[in-house]
């Protein structure tokens, strides 16, 4: 790779242990820096509310909840390490329900694994299936889960928005990593995109853009990867989208992205259904999944005239 | 890679001697014998038309003119080892020209380079630069080209159609290589796409299906993958697609793929633009190669309703 770049696209694992299990929060910072930096990534700054702590991390994010935490990370971390970190104070059979899931990577060669080698790791540690949403000549989730009966509660969603060539928007995250670059990063407002909750922000050097928010019981959490080669932004949250419907049209609005996916998860089964205005419905595939109704949609959009190609530095 | 795949996607090599050389088909099969191998591929027949040597490959086709030749592999090929060898025949001052593609893989990580490299030892015997035309996220060629002047033929062009995702019609190439494979491959009428053309075909063991077609200083050539996943066909001309507004329709419909490309080359310059019924443009990009106007269309397939997710062997 002669050109610089960074892998936004981004691997995320979430757990629930068993009723009866010590809080995963009273582990405390000390443990979960070490699980995070099993992964090959550091804690920056972390942000409370009474029912979450929400760590911003070097690459990604962090979400400690009671009985659930939820670990994403993006570049060219390591996730099924930390998994396998956090399983020396978790017991196997103390984990109720697992799910891994990885984006397909702009520059898979450059990652150190590959979806089917972490499955693999982490189904000798606990049974599970693999899936994949999206077909693999295109955009697509790959996702491993566990096996044992799990019962998701009935308010238990999340809404991912993966959003994919976003260079048109990425201006105002183009910044150093200073106080302008944060102030120019807050004008687009993303704090506001679901209002009344706290934020933690930070803009990195040489570039780059993360946000976590929390209100009570429930986050969001946003990742810009403004490089012109491999732009990429993130939107996660676990408030209801369903009871939302524009909120996926007010998070991709920002980015403008050539495409993007929605990956959602809903109790009692329930597949996602969705039109997003200027974009074309390309994939939409659905699975059951422990209790849940999983949903991949890839949105694209149209082109809006012929472009130039783009040269690749040979030196 | 637990699951069985074969990475249709091609890479290709164009080249052109400059006038006086020896015709490049006076080289001989055991010439052209050798400089397959280099790239790990082996010859399997050859038709022959007053004007072109067509040898179908194990891995695609070569095209061999008295002036300019022309090497697509798929699957694990070293193209460029190809090229290496074909250059100590050829003198890197005899190239007029020479042009060097990659369409993105299903599965970059199980390929021995990347383009960049390959780009990188072609630019250390000739002079070059590399573009890439469509996005980073989604299907794209990346091309590498010489630099010195040169003036294409009048009537030079070339129609690329690289279709992925063809599992709904890729039945008839599921054959065994057995003589009712190739009864049922040829059932679908790839031969006839442009008719009147002398026609020389292999159906693969266990799955697969290739067509030389010549006629004249005219050729097609088809390469089915069939395999559920990476499924994928490609088809290639040098008969002037802009006389034939419908030839590409004609070529996609036998297939009914999820996305394809449409890649063409045109003298003086010229940029294509296509609509293609029941298909959406998502990516249009042209750019000027060496007297050549290049066009890069991408186009996808709405979602015509939900789907399962797809089962990943952890085996």
């Amino acid at each position: 790779m002669a050109t610089s770049f960074f892998e936004g696209p981004e691997k995320k694992v979430e757990w629930v242990v068993v009723d009866g299990f010590p809080s995963l929060r009273s582990l405390g910072d000390e443990r979960w820096e070490g699980i995070v930096r099993a992964a090959r990534a550091q804690i920056i700054s972390k942000l409370s509310s009474e029912r979450c702590d929400a760590y911003l991390l070097s690459e990604s994010t962090l979400l400690v909840y009671d009985e659930h935490a939820t670990l994403i990370t993006c570049g060219r971390t390591r996730l099924v390490d930390a998994v396998e970190c956090a399983l020396e104070t978790i017991p196997p059979q103390a984990i109720a329900f697992l799910v891994l899931e990885r984006k397909n990577e702009h520059f898979p060669r450059e990652q150190p694994t590959d979806f089917a080698t972490d499955a693999r790791r982490l189904s000798e540690l606990l049974p599970g299936r693999a899936l994949r949403f999206g077909a693999e000549h295109s955009h697509a989730i790959e996702l491993f889960h566990t096996l044992r009966p799990y019962e998701p509660d009935a308010e238990d969603t999340t809404l991912e928005v993966l959003m994919h060539g976003i260079a048109e928007a990425a201006n105002p995250f183009r910044g150093d990593g200073g106080s302008d670059a944060l102030a120019r990063a807050r004008s687009v407002g993303l704090g506001n995109v679901i209002p009344g909750f706290a934020v933690d922000d930070h803009a990195f050097t040489p570039a780059g853009y993360s946000l976590n928010a929390l209100r009570g019981p429930h986050y969001f959490t946003f990742h810009v990867t403004p490089e012109d080669v491999g732009s990429y932004a993130s939107f996660e949250t676990n408030v209801d989208h369903r009871a939302d419907p524009e909120l996926v049209l007010r998070v991709v609005e920002p980015f403008r992205p050539q495409a993007f996916d929605v990956f959602a998860y809903a109790p009692d089964g329930e597949a996602l259904s969705l039109e997003v205005p200027g974009y074309v419905l390309h994939q939409h595939v659905t699975a059951p999944v422990c209790g849940y109704g999983v949903s991949f949609l890839h949105f694209c959009r149209p082109a809006a005239g012929a472009t130039g190609a783009t040269p690749i530095a040979l030196g």
